[in-house]
């Protein structure tokens, strides 16, 4: 799992090479060494063949999304660009009530990076696999020379499957339903705008980063008519909102004071003239539950570390003129729209 | 399907920017209008939810792949790198014999690329997918600024299903096997290697980029005990073999005088001193089958237009000293090494 195995390594060189990218022995060598001693079996074939029982039952579906990774620096607080690329794909697949089984995970990779580098990355994905109870299963790898891609880029894809039954998705929310957010907003976003540097800001922050498909299934379990979720992730809440009232049609009403934010992220925010409802997060997601099973819900997510803040933030009412508007703290009201341009490029 | 499509544009630049990233509305109308008004139906959740009946019949496998593709240039001779994308992930399914059925594709853009060129990228994968077969069912899009990446990458994830009692994989070949190619080799390396212009080469050549998945079921259904199979893309057809040989634990021969080569890919490999047995090919295959079904193997393969040079070029015999000889047209026999460094970056 890292630089101090046993296994004597076959890699000469420090840093990644074009060779490394070439189909022949040296490519050989580094996925051997750097990615499949740590993901998969040995002799596992380019193309893994799987199956689960839980696929072939009656009316079980099998869920696939992918994600591709750019995220600037590659390291940061509470997380990496090979944890994020593990969570952000099993958290699409859990917010669509999918059980993930299988990740995939392609490697566009820069001349010149270092294979220490690459191994930690590697190595925080297979931890956070494991942790989430998923399988990494197959990969690639592509070298690019220097200057063609800034570092390390990963996609993952997933598989997951849908039980019989399950049906979570934004046209089954309801008016009157509760909108519940699992914990506090925008830290992942802050926490790469203060990793980047730019702006001297030393914070304690870390990013949210975290897979939720227990905390998903702890909602189900608890709340079996809920209704979707989605995870707030690039354009934040706002836009994760804007995407579920719309599809739903219906207005979802929030309410500022609920909102669950960080002093840290507050202060940020007001410095930057940043909005929190916009900025990114990797473990934060928001549910919709009928009335009557918020407060199941509720309890269900703060027996977990993941959900520990876990707070109803709005409501959904019949559609007005907007997906998505905010009771503020001083009694009015305003317009939370989709993010128009971009707020902070290359978050995830 | 393309520019001329009769919607109106909602896209107010005719090239990325990174607010085409950014997760909010920009994103969200490029992608409906670049990507799901081609690929995916209306109303498609972020995750896709599938089943086929295939998968679930008692002993089907499910197999799942991934890929990604940063070729330059990115349209050449003979297809470009969506069409590329779709073909390599179903080919890599395909060998295994599995029959593909849904692909993911993620796209990193940088910033500037022109919106058109992103369209011709798209159009040219649903053509593809459409004509292989498979469905193209969920996706995601990541802009960097100018100088992040270059151009476009593209990763396909595949899913597929391998039918019950289907065991393709190198540890089946046996030693009498033959091995069969179904087409001439290099296409594609010497293509791209034409294509990007340092070398003021002017050929008539096209890239072999085809899909084989039709291919590989005429070849199951003609040759049941058919053991193996792989594509030959990067490292070529040298480092295919190889890799089988080393699996199956045999040593294979070629034959020289067997293998079909374009005159224009032996010219350009006589004068710049490349080996075309490492030339990448995306439309190129090696199968193994016993001796006994060879020509119905054969005679499938050269019905079908990927088929029509269809020939064989090798055997398994009994574990040597090394995975890969041949027997040159001299009369003398070397070693076919695996490739060892880089012989043309960015070919796939």
């Amino acid at each position: 799992m890292n630089a101090q195995s046993p296994k004597p390594s076959r890699l000469r060189d420090t840093r990644v090479t074009l060779a490394h990218g070439g189909g022949g022995r040296a490519m050989r060598d580094l996925i051997e060494e750097v990615f499949t001693d740590v993901f998969l079996p040995p002799g596992s074939e380019d193309q893994a063949r799987l199956m689960d029982e839980s696929l072939q039952e009656p009316g079980a579906r099998l869920a696939f999304t992918t994600d591709s990774f750019v995220v600037t620096p590659l390291e940061f607080p509470g997380g990496d660009i090979g944890k994020l690329a593990v969570c952000g794909t099993v958290n699409d697949l859990a917010v669509g009530g999918a059980r993930p089984l299988w990740l995939s995970a392609a490697f566009v990779i820069e001349e010149g990076t270092e294979i220490a580098l690459l191994k930690r990355l590697v190595a925080s994905m297979a931890r956070e696999a494991a942790s989430a109870g998923v399988r990494i299963v197959t990969g690639d790898t592509k070298v690019v020379g220097k200057g063609g891609c800034d570092g390390v880029f990963i996609t993952t894809s997933g598989v997951g499957v849908i039980p019989s039954g399950r049906e979570i998705a934004a046209p089954q929310i309801r008016e009157g339903d509760v909108a519940i957010v699992n914990g506090v907003l925008g830290d992942h976003g802050a926490t790469i705008l203060a990793a980047r540097g730019d702006l001297a800001l030393s914070t304690p922050l870390e990013s949210d980063c975290q897979s939720l498909n227990a905390l998903m299934e702890a909602v189900l379990a608890a709340a079996p008519n809920t209704r979707a979720a989605r995870d707030a992730t690039r354009g934040g809440l706002a836009s994760a909102l804007n995407e579920l009232a719309e599809e739903a049609g219906v207005t979802v009403v929030l309410e500022e004071s609920a909102l669950p934010l960080r002093t840290e992220v507050k202060g940020m925010c007001e410095i930057l003239g940043l909005d929190p409802l916009y900025l990114a997060n990797e473990g934060t997601l928001v549910v919709f539950v009928p009335e009557a099973e918020a407060e199941a819900a509720l309890a269900a997510m703060r027996a977990l570390p993941s959900g520990h803040d876990a707070v109803i933030v709005g409501k959904a009412v019949p559609r007005g003129t907007v997906p998505v508007v905010m009771r503020t703290a001083f009694g009015g009201q305003r317009i939370v729209d989709m993010l128009v341009g971009e707020q902070l490029p290359r978050i995830c």
